[in-house]
């Protein structure tokens, strides 16, 4: 029992991101650029990725990572970034990609919902929990350098 | 003010299919067709596509739609297939896509919970509220039809 419960869980990270920096969340490149490093950064391996300009300013990609996924759609009229990571597997750690690209973003504040996916209690009718909070991101030294480089490149 | 929430609003289907039928949600083939067909019964454009098989006999499947996107990981050993789809915009409708993809499945029950994303107050500090439900599918004839010609195909 314990095995299968284990192969069918899953994370899923559903992200608001508030006052994201416009510039970033509205560059293709940027985005996508982010995307793939918060990947990384989850230690995941980056199967394949799919980015395009999200009409009018913004820009909607999905990042396919090992049996998981990353995706966003982006407002930068609004400063505001839809975000979703979905992972299963015990190598793959979601929340540092969750964290690595919502500071990329240039947001300040964050609402964000952690579904735990694939619960069953041995009769196979699988269901979800989740629990919300919010978080207010400093923008710290290390997310400002994040920026600049993002900027220059 | 509404323009702005009909522009950031988005809703956002998280499910958990049980009972699935284990030849289809276990062939690669048989799950983009229809996560493909589900898309198309949205309402909507599907720009990218991208599915693998996930280790030992599972699918990972994403359709990159029109400023949206739906995903699957399965597990046929479990017949269980997690579903997330998300859309934003009022030209398409993302339960018609999960009711299809949940019947094309085989599926005979599902927890879903529907996130709607991206709420503000007119404090651009966006945030999203959530509905879990059970759903119960019958096996229709249509479903069955549906099934059979996945198995011929």
């Amino acid at each position: 029992m314990a095995e299968n419960i284990f192969k069918t869980i899953g994370h899923h990270y559903i992200v608001e991101a508030s006052s994201c920096d416009p510039e970033i969340i509205g560059s293709v490149e940027k985005v996508q650029q982010i995307l793939v490093k918060a990947a990384e950064a989850a230690g995941a391996q980056v199967w394949a990725i799919s980015f395009s300009r999200f009409p009018p300013n913004g820009v909607s990609g999905v990042v396919v990572i090992s049996a998981s996924h990353i995706s966003t759609h982006t407002w930068p009229e609004n400063g505001y970034a839809a975000l979703d990571i979905y992972t299963c597997g015990a190598d793959v750690d979601p929340e540092k990609a969750v964290f690595y690209a919502v500071e990329a973003f240039g947001a300040s504040t964050s609402h964000i919902t952690e579904i735990t996916r694939g619960i069953d209690e041995g009769d196979a009718a699988y269901y979800h929990s989740f629990v919300t909070w919010e978080e207010n991101f400093r923008k710290t030294k290390e997310a400002e350098k994040r920026r600049e480089r993002c900027n220059d490149s």
